[in-house]
């Protein structure tokens, strides 16, 4: 792979999390799927925080989360993606930044505050995530940097961001510059929901996509069938590399004719909220590295562990000694 | 004890936590004394912030956490402190509520943000807290909510609220409000930079204060002695009820010729952030429901423990069952 200024640039929803524990009884008296991610407005907000438990803030966004991760891994890493000018923008641009991502999209000034995600953790470990898009909506091709897209070996896209009105003609604007200039793109699917609200453009935008993310229920759900065999062989179709987690049964990695079945590295559960996201970063970290891909596959499982054994989507500990194994 | 509306009335500093692990040398090249707290003003904070890795936030400020832990172990609590009408300001107002704590306070409209505190936690799980006051500087006399304090217990001071420029009168005046009516006067002295910042000032109201909670440095500093020995005969002839609390020593309670050596409760200790307010909390719990004293040495040896095992001040878990033993 040819050298570039950057290993991963990722572009997504800018959003700062805020984790309470709950029971299911709280997730069903506010109608929430668990384990999925639903979009909620200013005032759906406002009244489901109201109800929440005392939480704990932290910068998130699915994206942003795999950005931090690879960067803790030593990947060089850039970020696009949309904050209002407040207070947990700066929290936002402060955590992204210090996690040593390159971070140059200039925050919104008036309209819209910071997004946020209002994260359900039941005993079980399961997140369920009521996103309020806030300022994200207002992300649109004029805050792509194109040039910073032509300097990555991979730009990364969210799924979650064909959610905010504007910024699905940014995808596909930044997944054309990256191909343009001889570079790779991967998708994450993001959500079985956010897959259902979006299946055509999804499809759509496979002929640009290099690497496709995706668990079980997303990939799932992307090709319509309740069979997992069946989604792998109509990935296998589409795109040349796909990477898909199965949970505490480790990933698949599908490359061609090749399939790679990767173990997951133990931990023990305590909030899953971020393991997919970390699972991107360590297959990416590995991968801009020229690693093959059963090392790939290894060090993503490596990274979703690492994430999964505290409340949180970013690593509490320094990952660097992840990446020499 | 005669009843009253609330168990527990704080008044303290109203701060949102800023928390990120850091080594021995970040602590050094920034020049902070590991485990004390210093006031930084708003360039400061800025500086530091920007220096500090990512974080997470969480409501704090001493006597909140107290408040909080409290209404989690059963006790009917109540706060006054200032926040600012901000973000942060809202994540504190939230927190406390959520955890059923009556904050009747109104914020600061316009002026300094919420307070904060950036705490660094090393590998020991020693905290090391730079506290910007932001709004805190304005809590003032016409903030206090007399008929309150009137109606509870036990008025409880954090010895942090001596910082603040119109605190401390506002502090006299709710000791001297409570006591005239009939209820008692709890003290915590905070931290030994804060008690020789304000000896004479802490030595005076003690006139007014039943109960004095203290760490070993703290009591240490009040009385400027290195010998905790003398410390302790010191304050046994100026308040009624001591609580001196050792870290992992446990806690020594004084009341009038009794003294009783209580045990810390076993704990895995991650971050001491807020293990001295919860131990008041348990402590005062236990107290106003007319428990004696080494049930409530107990309780709060309980409650400390509770915390001090995960990042953070106040209680991830369900605290009724302490209560319960």
């Amino acid at each position: 792979m040819q050298d570039a200024r950057f290993d991963i640039l990722g572009i997504g929803n800018a959003i700062v999390d805020v984790v309470a524990p709950c029971d299911h009884g709280f997730l069903s008296k506010h109608d929430m799927h668990p384990g999925s991610m639903r979009l909620i407005d200013a005032a759906a907000a406002e009244a489901l925080y109201a109800a929440m438990p005392p939480g704990t803030e932290s910068s998130g966004g699915s994206a942003a989360n795999t950005c931090a991760v690879a960067a803790g891994l030593g990947a060089r890493v850039a970020f696009q993606g949309k904050v209002a000018q407040d207070q947990l923008g700066a929290v936002f641009r402060h955590d992204i930044t210090a996690a040593r991502v390159h971070f140059p999209t200039s925050p919104l000034a008036g309209g819209a505050p910071t997004a946020r995600c209002l994260i359900l953790v039941t005993p079980d470990g399961q997140r369920t995530m009521n996103t309020f898009l806030g300022a994200c909506v207002m992300f649109d091709e004029s805050d792509l940097l194109i040039a910073d897209i032509e300097e990555a070996k991979v730009t990364y896209l969210e799924g979650y961001l064909f959610d905010p009105p504007y910024a699905q003609a940014a995808f596909v604007r930044a997944a054309r510059a990256a191909r343009a200039a001889g570079r790779q793109v991967a998708l994450s699917l993001s959500d079985p929901f956010c897959v259902d609200r979006h299946r055509a453009a999804f499809l759509d935008l496979l002929a640009d996509v290099d690497i496709l993310f995706a668990n079980e229920a997303e990939i799932c759900s992307l090709y319509e069938t309740p069979d997992f065999a069946d989604a792998m062989v109509a990935a296998r179709a589409d795109v040349q590399l796909a990477a898909l987690t199965q949970s505490e049964q480790g990933s698949v990695i599908l490359s061609g004719d090749e399939v790679f079945a990767i173990a997951a590295a133990p931990a023990k559960l305590v909030d899953s909220t971020g393991a997919g996201d970390a699972y991107a970063a360590g297959f990416l970290t590995a991968y801009t590295a020229g690693r093959d891909l059963p090392a790939c596959g290894r060090l993503g499982s490596l990274a979703a562990a690492a994430v999964i054994e505290h409340y949180g989507a970013r690593p509490r500990t320094d990952l660097r000694a992840l990446a020499a194994q």
